[in-house]
């Protein structure tokens, strides 16, 4: 067995798209339509073999549910050759602030949220 | 920014470790402390450049939080050269069902749970 991809439960698809592409600078690589009804789409980021799923279901379709917060996702690590740079684009962009930048041991480090409350990572080398 | 890897919260680290190495194939690369309390360490799986890392943040430190079931994480998905096979195999080794493997176009899936309720797919060509 070899692991392939993080698949994330988005609350709309194409506000997440937009997200992870204009603002987080991944790409669509594809996307379809799931037989028990939903949509996924699949994006990387240029410079990143990693796989990121996003899975949307309807209400009324076999596997809808009401958005909860849970444990199981920790959060997404982005890499990020500003991190206060890329951390303010992320909030004009549809993120919400979890922990504003802060540095230790030569990296910058902050946490956003992503438009469904996905806990993303910003890591990079202090400047 | 570039996406680098994906963080799951554990409840158990050792427990998980042990599952995503013996039973799921996947090679510790690193592991280390957090300086906020809690322990993360890095998992990969041979023939894929996908990056997990597993989180476990002790009752008392400053992220702990009681482990609930939420949305964010939809599943991460493995590649399986025979589903029903790995399927038992890790039923075997500490996951439980989420749905028995079926076959649809071609392809054979199955979810599972891993011991801390994350559900993982199992995909591959049907035999």
């Amino acid at each position: 067995m070899k692991f392939l991809y993080t698949g994330i439960r988005v609350k709309n698809v194409e506000q997440s798209v937009e997200f992870y592409t204009k603002t987080m600078g991944m790409q669509e690589v594809s996307r379809g339509q799931m037989e028990a009804g939903g949509i996924y789409v699949h994006l990387k980021s240029p410079d990143s073999d990693q796989d990121l799923e996003l899975n949307y279901y309807p209400p009324g379709t076999q596997y809808y549910e009401e958005y909860v917060k849970g444990s199981e996702l920790d959060h997404l690590a982005f890499w990020s050759d500003n991190v206060p740079e890329d951390y303010e684009h992320a909030l004009a962009g549809g993120a919400t602030s979890a922990i504003a930048p802060w540095s230790e041991n030569g990296y910058t480090l902050a946490f956003i949220r992503d438009p469904s409350g996905v806990w993303i990572e910003l890591m990079g080398k202090t400047r």
